[in-house]
């Protein structure tokens, strides 16, 4: 039982003579202290340079923040945040795990603040449906794209944009809240002719590393999610991950063992299993985190190399019942990554009846969250002893706290990883080419 | 333009030049004709046999789930379907797919029947929430589990029974709906017991194949989904599925191509990736059905051969902004799946404003389906340049009759991967220690 309040990582099995196959020897791992050392040169260089601003995340002043979360909680019915990939998987991964589930279906009281809508596709159907919705006369619209061109994020905002101006006119300006770079970019330009509201996204700190920013942070403190907590988790995780130790520093641990059982182990995908409903979003999140940084075809010296572990966004209990038998039975070529959480917010006893049924007499009189860990514990256990490597992260409760530990976590273990790589985590050059093709097919 | 409304698979591209490391010979594909025509006939006598029934399914009489779904249209607020894995991954995605986006937002009267919540992984914090906001004063329960033992299922639905019986007392058996074996299993018994209404789920119909049984069709039906038409989609596609022509019958092409691109050409993964937003949890679907059908240690010889590609669910645009890095630059292990909607349900025009914008200037005049289609053909043709091998279903709506012939089709290709694999795609032994160690947890 973790009794400070810090996600700790369970290494241990990785390490264990029952996964031949999967194992990775200490030895490795310590084994790349020297060259862990030059990526945290190499991190230190490009952070002293102003190249990446991550790190400084989270000592940033959230007033601006807060003020802007709090006058849409008093004002609006409606908060819909347009917006896609690096600008909208960290504001959903963090309303999912942080805010009531049916956020949206509570009553106006109980939520103290307004119903929270995602338009990431620029899907005909979806946003239609958002419009069947929204009572647009108490709406704000978050827009936010960093570049300010983002073709999705773009469309979706003129069309709201003209549904809300018909709705209610001129004033239609006052509730939007642009997220965009300071200085640059079509929408900065256009919130300046608009006079919309704007909240920054630093120049150095790029969309799949920007949830810490205002452009994760406003949705979640609009949905009254405690972003100071998510801060100071951060934090604290930052300076966990600032030692030089492979025994202390958990993104050196982290990305050293799958950069490991990726490179020397044949392990080309790496499995992210949260065993919390809640945490299931974390794993679109670390996804694209993992396979936009590491995914590259051309190593910082320009040599072909084409890395980048496939990452898979799983769910526990429920793929138990769907990717299982494939993580047991399948190709030797993943790696487990649990997350589980240590307490859950709620008791909820299992109710001992029909005991002629075996199952429900094994199940009364246990607690759900007793289940999920059991059930953790257990498939955890059967890939090892079947010799599968398995990494646990265990967070004592899924709070705002433990999860910017976590996210902080994952984010700075994608950087290390990427250095081990060799490649340039914070790039990605390979989506110009179907941007480009869009355009094309857009000028026919 | 498809002007049938036939599904169409359009595999070009996987057969031209452009694509050298990822192509496949179209002499490869006709190579496995007889070997496919061996599968048919496997097929076939397991047919004949009676051990698998999902090809029967688009024949059966649905008057008694209607009448049953009619009966909870009329008399209850809030429909809450408890079941794991097969018993809901089918039912989330008809869902998803076919009723509105934000049913569970409408007013009861725009809704026409109750809101649908699913209860999947056994969390407390999850279930506490549910109960939040359900009406129990009239809410009915639809508890799913063909085996009538699925420790997740039964646990969530002894704390949901305990609640309901708090709340109206008696007569909450009259609340509950079982889906489960016709004669056999705990939950059988149990609703004898109790007197629930039942219905059943064929007795050779696994929990991955049920979804065209009532443990996708009441919930479907419940939410007012046309599942005559469904059924109609999925009759039409068995129909042209049937046929022993690799030119003619699609899930043998589909499996044909899917098994060429895994065991000749190294694609140990398949990225499942519509450009509709509604057909994202079809993906989830899609992914329990490869993986635990085709995810097998042993061949039905005894052999062991540890097959199984790796389905990953991706969603379009949004993870061009998220998994496009990775799929064009990274290794080159993946074969691509895209399913496009020729139509959308709505025309939404963007307007035209912000001439000084690049981006702005050039969506003003196009539609949103417009834009979505490009991005897809965008994608599809860079990683076709890039000689990533690439297939395309084209849907021509996202409609009833459309997802009924493409759940069978993918049903129908599985069992054919399977076939050629030489495994059993109908049995799942990988996930029987999971369920033992969990068993021995929870007796500590």
């Amino acid at each position: 039982m973790n009794r400070r309040g810090a996600l700790e990582i369970d290494d241990r099995k990785i390490f264990e003579r029952e996964s031949p196959a999967g194992r990775i020897a200490r030895e490795e791992l310590a084994a790349l202290g020297p060259r862990l050392s030059e990526v945290r040169d190499w991190i230190g260089r490009m952070e002293k340079d102003g190249r990446i601003g991550y790190r400084a995340l989270p000592d940033q002043d959230v007033r601006p923040i807060l003020r802007a979360a709090r006058r849409v909680r008093e004002t609006a019915d409606d908060f819909v945040v347009i917006g896609i990939g690096g600008s909208s998987l960290g504001a959903v991964a963090l309303q999912a795990a942080l805010a009531h589930p049916f956020h949206n279906l509570l009553p106006r009281k109980t939520r103290k603040g307004p119903r929270v809508f995602f338009l990431e596709n620029p899907d005909p159907d979806y946003l239609a449906a958002v419009l069947d919705t929204l009572n647009l006369r108490k709406t704000v619209v978050n827009v936010v794209t960093k570049s300010g061109g983002t073709a999705e994020t773009m469309a979706n905002f003129l069309v709201i944009r003209k549904v809300l101006s018909k709705a209610i006119g001129k004033k239609h300006s006052e509730r939007v809240i642009a997220t965009t770079d300071r200085d640059n970019g079509d929408l900065r330009a256009i919130a300046r002719e608009e006079g919309y509201a704007t909240l920054p996204v630093p120049a150095n700190v790029g969309g799949r590393f920007s949830t810490l920013t205002a452009v994760g942070l406003l949705p979640a403190a609009t949905a009254g999610i405690d972003i100071r907590g998510l801060l100071a988790g951060a934090r604290e995780m930052r300076q966990r991950t600032s030692t030089s130790s492979i025994d202390t520093n958990d993104a050196w641990r982290l990305a050293g063992l799958l950069y490991l059982a990726d490179t020397a182990r044949g392990k080309r995908t790496v499995v992210f299993m949260p065993y919390a409903t809640a945490l299931r979003e974390i794993g679109f999140w670390f996804r694209q985190l993992w396979a936009e940084s590491l995914g590259k075809a051309r190593d910082r010296d320009g040599r072909e190399v084409h890395t980048g572990q496939t990452p898979i966004a799983a769910s526990g209990p429920v793929d138990q019942h769907s990717q299982l038998q494939l993580y047991m039975e399948g190709p030797d070529d993943k790696v487990y990554v649990f997350v589980r959480a240590e307490r859950f917010g709620k008791r909820v006893p299992i109710p001992r009846a029909f005991s002629g049924s075996k199952t429900c007499a094994l199940l009364g009189g246990h607690e759900l969250g007793g289940l999920m860990n059991a059930e953790q514990a257990a498939t955890e256990e059967a890939l090892h002893r079947t010799g599968r490597p398995v990494i646990r992260i265990d967070l004592p409760a899924v709070s705002p706290h433990a999860v910017g530990q976590l996210l902080f976590l994952l984010e700075e273990a994608t950087v290390v990883a990427g250095g081990l790589l060799g490649i340039d985590p914070f790039d990605q050059p390979g989506v110009e080419l179907s941007k480009i093709l869009t355009k094309r097919e857009l000028e026919k």
